[in-house]
């Protein structure tokens, strides 16, 4: 076996909550706070805590803006996050071609 | 986006470190713990604490045995253990895919 693979995934976004947000945003241009938590159907408090984690690795940006006077944040993966999450993409894709040629 | 193979992920073996000691026991018989330990470039600790709940999930056995008088540990993926890592792979190949097919 190559540990290879194992030893290169991202643990930002190998958490599995963090992942479920990150394949979500990758499928979406931007969404706002309770797109993320509704459709995954997480707590207030852990989405905020993955978008905080995952802002600090530079992988997530918020943006403030103002509907119908309301405001609104949304969240969109940067090019940074887009980045890593590909090669994390990549890297699942080897651990799963080099479980299933066993 | 489908939340639910991120939903349905084992945290058990999601972790990336055990991840990677059960799918070196998916491709072997059974592996001593100096084995785990030196394929994966792991400290003594890291290797025992994830044993530890590897075993306390019911998906690895440990077995003693004598050989030139000396007893030896090794230890070897259940049938449980087997099932949950085939039914996680199963799960990474399709967040792969449906991440591939945006």
């Amino acid at each position: 076996m190559n540990p290879e693979p194992f030893l290169q995934l991202d643990r930002v976004i190998h958490e599995k909550g963090r992942l479920a947000i990150v394949s979500l945003l990758a499928a979406s241009a931007r969404l706002a706070f309770t797109e993320i938590r509704d459709t995954l159907d997480m707590t207030d408090g852990n989405v905020m805590a993955h978008l905080r984690t995952l802002h600090e690795a530079g992988y997530v940006a918020a943006t403030k803006s103002f509907e119908e006077g309301r405001a609104q944040t949304t969240y969109a993966l940067t090019a940074t996050g887009r980045k890593a999450f590909t090669a994390y993409i990549d890297l699942l894709e080897q651990i799963v071609r080099q479980t299933k040629e066993k």
